[in-house]
């Protein structure tokens, strides 16, 4: 790939963008916001405009409801030889395009699983996609141009691609975004009139919990219309485990009348937290292992500065890689603990370095 | 306060010890593992074995099903002129201590709104409950003294006393921690037979969300029985709720079909949305402070050791108080950002002041 295109200078493109041309590849920027895209140049992200000649790929970061309309309009005025797009909801896209009457041979559907909280070109980042997946979901015509142009773009913005066809993807992201986010924000609903006393001694809990009911009303309001019936059918699934964990809670509280049943209730809980313990289980950690992989080793620092710096040192000097780092932070205190998750072969051996290098290291 | 006994030195029972000895007070330890007690006068907790002559507070972190006899022995006994304990279901262990027939004037139940992943004494912390709500439910019965002994046990742990009658607080943490739990698990558990490529593309989100649902299912099993029929109000408001939002989805999935169900459904669900924002934006942040009062002032950091702390010191020679940090960590990235939560009134100020010596501060 030498050229691209982005249409759509938001949080997601202006990242794209940036990763591309600090790549080298000369990128073209639009936004219906010209302001926009002109911060995006401004960021160096590209240039502002369209190309005279195609480029190698357009790359499509607009809302989902405009990207049909945007990709017949790109392949009617010759923009680019190929097209992806970003979107997070995938049949749909994929029908408009069909419907727009787009050259479906020269367009693949894409969705970077990367965001942040905050939105727009200025909190873009070259290194947003940076070992995270990106799906792509070609289509029966999509040719093998158009999937290794989308390939090479995944690939220059530091990305894992996964190949997936629209439903598996679509039903994916209910599973574990959509569904999510509403489980969340019904959890959050909850607190909306509770009482002050209780709301004041919430914790990080539920505080970590309901984070994502937090976003954007107005975006997940498209999102989940888009996706409804995939984010139904893991609702109702969830429901009904959830209706089971009532009767076994009121059989609990009823053990008094109903032994027998109160037994079966506390095994019917027992075995939805080991349920929730095997799920939460395979939830990957940082890029895509699996987060049981990793063995922590518990160290305990002080707030000096330089003090992490100097950890990391100490962990390179010993040839051992960081996987993953957690810092238990309360604010005002004068040490901490801070978590080193490292391949569990050189756990122990990577303990007994730091312990005689002077470091508290937590049994 | 001049000296106390701590029954049971894991966490809860060592953080508090450790606390207490740090500000004078004599402090004896006992478990029923002798060997966790020696570790916790090892971490400088106190001494192990009971008082010889009754201590001012005697403190009971055992597991609840042993507060009701431990505290009839311990008055038996004359371990202490008075008790409180810290069980996270409060109703029951008041229930217990009438049935094992203490006296009730010389006990409070107790508490403390604090935790961590780990457990037992290694992991204990003098300032674990700094800051923290520390909950106190005293009887009909409970002497005055009784609960200023309890009121200056919370002043010297650094956390933040809140009076509630034993009915309300377990509603309270049905409500803020016990629910949440359960819905956090169900949400884990859909993800137990997943097809490995949805559970591949997880985020942030759902790792967040699921979080809880890794904690220990036995510690569980006995907290949601003891506190079940309150856990089971809040879900059964929520599967009334979560009900609605299938309706409401599966009415957009069949738009075609009935546009005005449609459109009711998009209603419903975008009031749930909001409702879940207002839910969350009641969820206080750090020291019992509404999160939504502080603005963020976000600033782009470079991987440098000590750039935060010469942040840091920025922020202190502007005479700014920093509220809570949260840091936007990308594993390998060379530069990234870093959000201070300052009072609303001087965040213009602050910014304007960061930019002036160098740094860049994002609109």
């Amino acid at each position: 790939m030498r050229s691209a295109l982005v249409v759509g200078t938001g949080l997601i493109g202006t990242s794209i963008a940036l990763a591309l041309s600090r790549r080298g590849i000369d990128v073209y920027l639009t936004d219906a916001d010209e302001a926009a895209a002109r911060t995006a140049a401004s960021l160096g992200a590209g240039r502002v405009g369209v190309p005279a000649q195609p480029v190698d790929l357009g790359i499509l970061a607009v809302p989902p409801a405009r990207i049909g309309t945007e990709l017949a309009r790109g392949q009617r005025e010759g923009w680019a030889r190929a097209f992806t797009d970003v979107g997070s909801v995938k049949a749909r896209v994929h029908g408009a395009a069909e419907d727009a009457g787009a050259d479906l041979a020269r367009f693949i559907g894409g969705h970077p699983l990367a965001g942040r909280e905050r939105s727009g070109p200025l909190a873009a980042r070259a290194d947003l996609f940076e070992g995270r997946p990106w799906v792509l979901t070609p289509g029966a015509a999509t040719s093998r141009d158009t999937l290794n142009q989308a390939l090479e773009l995944v690939s220059l913005c530091g990305a894992v691609p996964v190949v997936m066809d629209t439903e598996e993807h679509d039903h994916a992201v209910a599973l574990i975004s959509h569904a999510p986010h509403l489980v969340a924000a019904l959890m959050a609903a909850r607190l909306e009139h509770a009482r002050e006393e209780s709301v004041r001694i919430s914790g990080t809990g539920i505080r970590d919990l309901t984070r994502i009911a937090g976003g954007a009303p107005e975006l997940w309001e498209d999102i989940l219309a888009a996706n409804a019936p995939a984010i139904a059918d893991v609702l109702a699934a969830y429901a009904a485990d959830l209706s089971a964990a009532v009767d076994a809670l009121r059989a609990l509280g009823d053990a008094s009348k109903d032994a027998e049943a109160a037994k079966r209730g506390a095994a019917e809980l027992a075995d939805l937290l080991r349920r929730g313990n095997a799920g939460h289980a395979r939830i990957p950690g940082k890029h895509g292992a699996a987060s049981a992989s990793y063995t922590p080793v518990p160290v305990v620092i002080s707030d000096r500065p330089g003090e992490l710096a100097r950890l990391f040192a100490a962990a390179g000097s010993a040839g051992v890689n960081i996987e993953d780092v957690r810092i238990d932070h309360s604010p005002g205190r004068e040490a901490g603990l801070v978590e080193l998750m490292v391949d569990p072969t050189v756990a122990d051996r990577f303990a007994m370095v730091l312990t005689a290098a002077g470091w508290t290291v937590q049994a």
